[in-house]
């Protein structure tokens, strides 16, 4: 979230895409968009404040205004530095003095507007106060698809990584603890570029089962399934994938659960193509599993948006009938979670392209089986 | 925000703490308290997920219910291994599934509830929508002292960061970067027991100035003045100091400027007394600076509470009527900051005892020289 604007975007390039925004949120009915630190804000103007606060840092968006940066006088010097800062006019406020009056004298006091899913409540609340006849809309909920869409530039820093995964399948796992094996995932990730490591799942055995485990103190054994899941941003970009590996010969069980979600993972891919709806692809995924028995141990959506953050619409998820659109990135994950014994799971991220989809991630996806 | 419980506490330490705190709400007039991740959740009930995201996860407190915490069912097993888990109910909630119905069949359909100040604005959306007869309150405005009172047990955990101090001003300063000085404190931070590193401000010559500046690429020059303020989390508690160092021989008007800034510090330590407005704090602070004829250029408030966080209430601000308790800790760091030239900035962490106030750091408060 924090960190520098990714390198190629100028000021024109953020003028752009708050034209754009600014003429979506009119499109959709709204009086304008309040942007809160985190990715939106990142996307729009290239700042990203050092934290999000209890002091209000709000870009106001209207399509019949140029764009203004309410932010806290101490942080006016580190704004007015952001790639995006010329595109946009910064109003200051002092410790003391109100930023919700401050704000209010920007909008239009009877508007619907949409704002960041981030924002915080306190800030939200205290927009509601300063005027009581606006009402608000979450921005994934307005304009869902606002930053799903990549343009070439942003497809180029989409980062995969696959040489990380490369990397620990050399390393030993037997005898170590999982949160040794997430330590040596997250150096190289950093070795390869990432400025960021957002999460590295090491779970092991009976841990695979819970698809949010992350590392723990258990020691890995020989004939241990592990999911391993790992990302975060380079350039920022993200990444995220995950692989399912064996430590030393699996059984029989393993190696055919292991192979359904394979397929479903492959069924889930191939679903991707202009025009289809984002459930379609859980769907196409889910019946794999479903069909093989195990429909009832895939607890979680096929997937989810990668851009400026590791988890954003759109989600390949049952009801979300937004049709898939070029440039659109998303993960392609199923999973089988076993309760007390051990899950897979296999995930690429997925671009979707004129005819079809394309992969982001190369290493294999049979089961790899390391020591 | 996110790690592992500060470990003394137990479950029936969380089970008192969300008792206190739903009695606190009713007290008030509210019909509950609605909790999101952050220091809010980690301190009442020891569980921290690994990121607040777009799947709701929310504490629901009232005074005729026991605990529940509403959580997605991937998130489930974690929450569960939470230090407080058992003195609350989990509900867990499936991808796919509506949170806000799930949530709102637990609260009263026309009541007023106070919700985390971080609570994301999509959650919130979402249950005034759910339930459209309910207000809300930011947790800082209804019960902005909750975890502003420190137990013993908290006290003993609160930390000093004054270790890295005593070795920073050891290293050569001329010559190098903010951003290598920075790394230097936040491996001294880390060395010293520091489980999160929050910053590591090295705001040298005009730098300084900025109070909210990080650390940059500025090579730091003999003669300049540096701002350094730093400080994370130990234990699961907060630090936070500042002290101005000058690298060779100050001028006349550096000493000057340093002096008024001791003076103001030590004023506001001095007005800290159970009894007395934290904004007594401030004033007394800033009268100092007044005086002295730099009163334009102290451009923030005197001081922040600490805790589970490094900011947090009580605020030493102009306007806050609230009267110190003993027990609250909180920083008291005035600063002159000269737009274009440099900025002085002395801070300490003060408990308020049952007649005055203690400092937490006892590092020098004169100018150190360094090289």
């Amino acid at each position: 979230m924090t960190g520098s604007t990714p390198a190629p975007f100028t000021a024109d390039d953020y003028r752009a895409r708050m034209e754009r925004a600014a003429q979506a949120a009119a499109d959709a009915g709204l009086a304008g968009l309040l942007v809160a630190p985190g990715p939106d804000l990142l996307w729009l103007t290239g700042y990203a404040p050092t934290a999000a606060t209890e002091r209000l840092t709000l870009l106001v968006l209207a399509a019949d205004r140029d764009p203004v940066l309410v932010v806290p006088t101490l942080e006016a010097p580190d704004a007015a530095k952001a790639a995006g800062a010329s595109a946009l006019t910064l109003r200051d406020w002092t410790d003391g003095k109100d930023p919700y009056a401050t704000t209010a004298a920007l909008l239009d006091g009877s508007g619907r507007f949409g704002i960041s899913d981030n924002a915080w409540a306190m800030h939200l609340l205290g927009l509601q106060k300063a005027l009581p006849n606006t009402s608000y809309v979450s921005l994934t909920e307005a304009l869902p698809m606002l930053r799903a869409v990549k343009d070439a530039a942003e497809l180029e820093l989409l980062a995969a990584a696959d040489r990380a995964f490369e990397e620990i399948r050399k390393v030993p796992f037997a005898g170590r603890r999982e949160s040794e094996v997430g330590a040596d995932l997250a150096d190289l990730l950093r070795r390869f570029g990432h400025s960021q490591v957002d999460f590295t799942i090491v779970a092991s055995g009976p841990n695979g089962a819970n698809p949010h485990h992350e590392v723990g103190d258990r020691v890995i054994e020989r004939g241990d399934m592990v999911v391993l899941d790992f990302g975060g941003l380079k350039q920022g970009y993200g990444s995220d994938t995950s692989r399912t590996v064996h430590v030393g010969e699996p059984t029989d069980e393993e190696r055919r659960v292991h192979d359904i979600v394979r397929e479903a993972q492959e069924a889930g891919f191939r679903a991707v193509r202009p025009g289809v709806a984002c459930q379609e692809v859980d769907r196409a995924a889910r019946a794999v599993i479903a069909e093989a028995g195990y429909g009832e141990y895939f607890i979680h959506r096929t997937g989810h948006g990668i851009g400026v953050t590791t988890h954003e619409p759109p989600y390949m998820i049952e009801g979300e009938e937004q049709p898939l659109v070029p440039g659109m990135c998303f993960s392609v994950e199923p999973g089988i979670y076993l309760p007390g014994r051990f899950g897979v799971r296999i995930e690429d991220i997925v671009t979707v392209t004129e005819d079809g989809g394309s992969r982001l991630n190369d290493t294999t996806r049979e089961m790899v089986i390391v020591d």
